[in-house]
């Protein structure tokens, strides 16, 4: 049995396009997610405008009703029957998303017990075996074994790390 | 440098204290504080009394103006100073508290960072070298080499950690 850390946004819930979005609607723009393939929010969007979502970000609700990644709570629900997971997300930044997130697992991860979740901002003193996180400042200071970087629109450019895009492929890689 | 866990519900925070006196007002009692000094919550409260206090836990308001234990904020602000210290809370069973205990850091303890806030269940995969809590169950499973109970009316029967009444003797045991 292996402890594993899964992240929440952006590897269990579509956090990045409602990011996208929002900034589609604030701004009047177009961009697709095609858009960032190979580069990051940070490049293309304004950095005032970004400073507009990140209000929007802050606010009640935003994490309340994210679309769920595909296959994530069929492949989690395995995982967490064969091995010690925890669900980590770094998320006390946005304090009205804590218990938006809570209620999100509830719903679309009913299985998770709130002793498995952890909201936190470093992740860096947790220890465990796998952590599978979109964010290379979580994985670059991760001291276990196997490290997974879930593919997201903000991480095109890094090449260190093996890359899952689907919960399928994590479920070869750990099942 | 260390790395030290600090608890927030009767280690930083007089929660306790709430409990027992939403206890008393619920029921009319006249609990003390000195009616725990030899038996636990369990013992004295009526058990279905008890779950009623519960839900008072769970809505919003609970935990957002807990009085602060004497002189915790100047301590801890001392031990932030030399040391990498983090604040874990076993939270996420109240989602509701989840906020109110980040604007609560915020209001008395404002030196800690965001990145600092841990809130969680199990606090065993946390890897580091000292631990101040009230609670067996978090200092049973803890790895580090010190492990500080901090002194509740619910822990008065244990004998198998250093006990701890006040942030000025921990001062003097850290510092």
């Amino acid at each position: 049995m292996k402890r594993i850390l899964i992240d929440m946004d952006d590897v269990m819930a579509e956090t990045g396009l409602k990011i996208l979005e929002t900034y589609n609607n604030l701004f009047k723009t177009k961009f697709e997610k095609s858009d960032f393939d190979k580069n990051s929010f940070a490049d293309i969007f304004k950095a005032d405008n970004y400073l507009e979502v990140r209000k929007e970000i802050s606010k009640p609700g935003f994490f309340r009703n994210l679309a769920v990644k595909e296959n994530a709570s069929e492949v989690i629900e395995k995982l967490y029957k064969e091995h010690d997971v925890y669900i980590v997300s770094a998320a006390t930044e946005f304090p009205s998303s804590l218990d938006e997130k809570v209620y999100w697992l509830n719903e679309h991860f009913p299985y998770v017990e709130w002793q498995k979740m952890v909201f936190c901002g470093y992740k860096h003193m947790i220890k465990a075996d796998v952590m599978i996180d979109d964010h290379t400042k979580n994985l670059d200071y991760f001291e276990g074994e196997t490290k997974l970087l879930f593919n997201a629109m903000h991480n095109q450019q890094v090449k260190k790390y093996t890359r899952v895009s689907l919960w399928d492929e994590i479920a070869e890689i750990l099942l």
